[in-house]
């Protein structure tokens, strides 16, 4: 995800400097007017902004203010935009870790995946000060194509929350659809076609329908990260004290496929896994 | 609906006879150049093609093959197109029925409300033989924008029961994000705004969206027929033998709020049956 | 089933005619003062209180006032006793078609299966009228160990019904309990013995504990039958309008394990589903 | 609890010293030959055992390890034994900490609430060294009526989670049984009384029973705890990849009731809250 969304700061000319901790992902920056930086204190202390991507809330509090301490290591005042996709209560304490360092700071999850990086049409859901949002805001719009600013810091991770866990239950009530179809003697081909297109679908789902057609599981979001974050919603919504039927039954299946070895599939996976049962 | 649906055909000349036990409803075709029967009798004798449209499949059975033996009053080789939503093996039956007084017969529900229906942008999904559907499908064009023949008698009644649940687990699904996401601190404008233009939402949650905010649950489509046609789907799903998690779990929240009174307003008053529990 | 009653009868000296369809089944009472009938109709045509014990609503059906008719081939105010598992209605119509041919009904299905029957330790849950009660409950005394007077005809079945679902759910709890305390490193052993034991857990659990622990699913009663009974009291339930959050969701995993070819093991064979999935 | 166990100890003739935040509770210890300390540090200072009795894991670290440090005060080589429900890993963290200050640890939750305690009938389930235990059991065979060595540190409290989750379930399976029943027209007395009694249920349904026939849900175990139990069930289930169904449903409903204001009524209260939603 990072390195494509870099390539569209870079075709913009936006002064950048890259670092990945596996190298090979970032050589392609080589030839152009990009630095690859050798370390993490080489990559963020000369910069306005830091994006960071990573995977999950352990592996941002470890690059930024546990064993590599980066926040030490940047500018006073410059900005910075945490894109991954972590729990609420992380983001907020990201952010009091920022300021302890006098760094200012968003979160900015993103809606899409590999493809929608690579063709700048990620939308960035953004928590965190109006004011730093409009400094941000140009380079957002060069990786993707729609900015929503949802509210105080913690409030885009908030609302990834639920986009992740609509895609987690949308696909699999789009599967459970399909399975019983095809029980009642209607081509699953036609199904797939179909039924994406109606009102009553979630349209990521025609590109769903594809892939599953093709049976190509191909990871562009690995299952046992939409476990994870169904388990996040789930914390967060007995932290809030507010019922949540089928995002908690949506997680025992993908609990289920997880544990049938499925983690590192696509999440769209939930359909072979309620396939193959038999 | 079902007036609202003849009067697009009569708006394309077609010759039309119209029916409806509650004589207020058809009242409208008496300045038309459209016969108002004063008896289902009357309303059929003499027609090629017959449509119906009722609430439930112990009201087809009534009209057509009960009590009042509409069947025996039509003429031989005429067309019996069915309009309601009704569980897959009674299509075969009524199939059945009408052909033992040689009726041809297509089972075509419809995926729309009545505003659909008022603005002829009803889909229609049929099961039965193709060269039946192509005699009837000029008059279906007419008062919808979409015709899909899914596959022989009772196909057009199983892709609709598919069309139905995904509607009911979409609505819900969707409430229930909005909920957590009002409970995270995010405005429940803005959620009803945001979610439903966004891939992970079944487009049209975007019309229930504005409804809610106007804490309008005027019926469209009444929230204890949604219960019944979850219910009539785990009965198939059970003569299938095919798991149905999140469809049965779904029944037993429009259960619930069935249960407390909401029966009569429209389906998405199962978001103000899960708001109001507190 | 059946054979185990009857020989509890005929121990007793009560005058006693035995039918099967199998006829393996009744040659083990050639040798006593029993009577193996060659025909339904023999079978029944003297006697003052017929018991049946049979699989589904279908087969009493047919037996009784189906195909068969042996309802007719009764004597006239003779007593018919099922004891066979059926749903609430289904007892109704029976009873009801009982009186066109002057049989009086009971509705008596019992709690326990083989070892039960064999050991005279079955509970009958009567609906129908307190003096016919009066005229079977001698011979029920000697088949079984309790008779509980539920109420009126098909009450019996009603209460069997609430009995069954308990026993689906506690199974499955009890499973998912034993599952998770074996991934948390108790051993598997030690939980199957002690927590059956404990107040929390239905006792029947106590002998299922046993056949687990000898990977043992050989059948007392099968899985499928458990499945149809999961399915009937929904049906109930979706009558009655009546929630039933926990029952719904056990059917569907009975309907998975079921799916996946274990419908004819016990029903204690859900641990084994779950067990089996990774 | 803890004054009730506390009160077995001293018919013993135990040496025993008493603390509790509140004094009203230790009061009634002044007349006897028992010890009410003024401070945690005078109560623990001279112990050889040290017994805790406490709400939530928060608790047990503030005293312990956190703001009052009760650990430094204690003399080295004495024995901590956790009566308290807390998750497996807390109980694991409590031994790391007591090992700091040279102290040996125990973890000893209860089944049981109040009645059992006053009338010396828990169960303990302990975790931890078996040369610990046995110096401490005969203490915990004063104060309950059986001892269960689960296995090494943190078991004693895993066996309790699965206790309780199993408690939350049965009491929930049961509750919609009787009111499944009551619909379907057999009284709640008779179901209240003869359910409990059947192998089907959990033995502890009986007293809930009685309860709920008086409609007293005064709290007994707290539904809130019941809730937090649950919680922190599903939350080890999530650590241990092991797909936990029913429970997850279960969590969901004692959130709603906890929702509707039924947390500091007894857990028994979910038959209330599924009663009352009409």
């Amino acid at each position: 995800m990072g390195s494509r969304m870099a390539s569209h700061l870079a075709k913009n000319n936006v002064k950048l400097t890259v670092y990945n901790r596996t190298k090979t992902d970032t050589e392609a920056f080589n030839n152009k007017s990009v630095l690859v930086a050798d370390s993490l204190k080489d990559a963020v202390k000369d910069a306005d902004i830091v994006f960071s991507m990573l995977s999950t809330p352990e592996a941002v509090e470890e690059v930024f203010f546990g064993k590599e301490k980066t926040l030490k290591a940047m500018k006073k005042n410059a900005i910075w935009v945490d894109c991954s996709t972590v729990n609420p209560s992380f983001s907020i304490k990201a952010f009091q870790e920022a300021k302890l360092h006098n760094i200012r700071f968003l979160d900015a999850p993103v809606a899409g995946s590999k493809p929608q990086a690579q063709n700048a049409e990620l939308a960035f859901f953004v928590g965190g000060e109006k004011e730093i949002l409009a400094e941000v805001e140009p380079y957002l719009n060069m990786m993707g194509k729609k900015v929503l600013a949802i509210g105080e810091t913690g409030k885009g991770a908030s609302f990834k929350m639920l986009v992740n866990i609509m895609l987690a239950q949308s696909m699999l009530i789009f599967s459970e659809a399909v399975l019983l179809g095809d029980k009642m003697g209607i081509s699953k081909d036609f199904l797939l076609d179909i039924l994406p297109n109606l009102v009553v679908s979630a349209p990521f789902t025609k590109f769903k329908a594809e892939t599953i057609k093709n049976d190509n599981y191909d990871v562009q979001f690995p299952l046992e990260w939409m476990y994870k974050d169904l388990h996040l919603a789930t914390l967060t919504a007995y932290e809030k004290n507010q019922p949540l039927y089928l995002a908690n039954l949506t997680k025992e299946l993908y609990a289920e496929a997880n544990k049938n070895g499925m983690g590192r599939l696509d999440f769209s996976a939930i359909f072979k896994y309620l396939e193959k049962t038999e």
